[in-house]
């Protein structure tokens, strides 16, 4: 006995969400077959009005609820002067979960992996370049992820932003905090030494 | 910032399914929500077709699809003699996949577990005795888990069905094939010894 064709159409269908191999995607289509049909329903009808209602940002290329520019893009309380730069619209969510960043992004929508098909064409680059030399703007932070692909698209973004004489900045690699400097890998820890901050100048004559 | 309405939403929902929590909610929201919208919608259109079409067997409670009776129960080639006892619909796809058993099968939905609130009453269990005495069955598999939850269901079924009469077995417990020896927990190498089975009788005198 193999599935019936809607059971494994919608095994077909979860087994294409990132994260979910062919045994978990079978659980939670057996999961939706048993649970109530409302409850299965309102997971079909938040799908089809989450693509209905959101779009990208015109300007940043973040997600936008209800109209042509994000929330941040369109809130005039936002300093124009530092942008942002992140690889996703999540990592959105995550600077400002910090509340230290009063600026506005712009979203790559991706990081630079020619091996899986992505250049600088498929990433928000070229508009950034506009951006940043329509925008007022005096600093671009570059907070892609400090993993291989976000260290390449950081390179990269240097490389199209230095003539264009703005500070770019990158933010700091280190032990996370609360860390514990036996756990943190040889890569982490040597960038928190490469990257260690004065706390007392010493015995130098300027003082 | 915090997600929009429908952002918020949909992650909510995902966020219920089994085996994904808020982290990999979030991840395969943004993932919906980049991939073209009829990628998105061929899930949500899934999830309705499969809620519309598929309901439970009336006799074996296996998922069936356009019909009251399942794929199995309803085919005359199948033995009625032998009744397998399973867990969930898609034990029943493993079994089949072994290609051993001709016989029927019946689904419990679910396993004994008073703590998740499952007890007698929301096991198929009613129904499997009925079966038994209305259909003409020689001999019922218990095929539940070999966990906890598992044992406890077979040891529940074998008070139930001991006084009909009919034979009841359990399928075995011991080492995967392919499996290893050193890397085998006590409990299974424990049901393997418990469960060996006899290659040649020895110089007994009855041979």
């Amino acid at each position: 006995m193999s599935y019936s064709t809607s059971v494994q159409e919608l095994i077909d269908q979860l087994g294409r969400l990132p994260g979910i191999g062919p045994k978990s995607a079978q659980r939670v289509a057996f999961h939706l077959l048993k649970v109530p049909t409302e409850d299965a329903l309102r997971l079909a009808q938040a799908i089809t009005e989450a693509k209905e209602r959101v779009s990208f940002c015109a300007r940043c290329f973040n997600l936008s609820e209800g109209g042509e520019e994000c929330q941040i893009c369109s809130d005039p309380r936002r300093e124009s002067r530092m942008l942002c730069v992140v690889e996703d619209s999540q990592d959105i969510v995550a600077v400002e979960r910090t509340q230290e960043f009063r600026g506005r992004y712009h979203v790559l929508q991706g990081a630079f992996s020619p091996i899986d098909g992505i250049g600088v064409e498929q990433l928000r680059i070229k508009e950034l370049m506009t951006r940043v030399g329509e925008e007022d703007v005096d600093e671009v932070i570059i907070a892609t992820n400090p993993n291989l692909e976000g260290e390449a698209t950081a390179s990269l973004l240097v490389k199209y932003l230095e003539p264009m004489g703005i500070r770019v900045t990158r933010i700091a690699s280190g032990l996370p905090v609360g860390g514990d400097l036996e756990y943190a890998d040889e890569l982490t820890l040597g960038r928190a030494l490469e990257g260690r901050k004065t706390l007392a100048e010493g015995n130098s004559l300027e003082r």
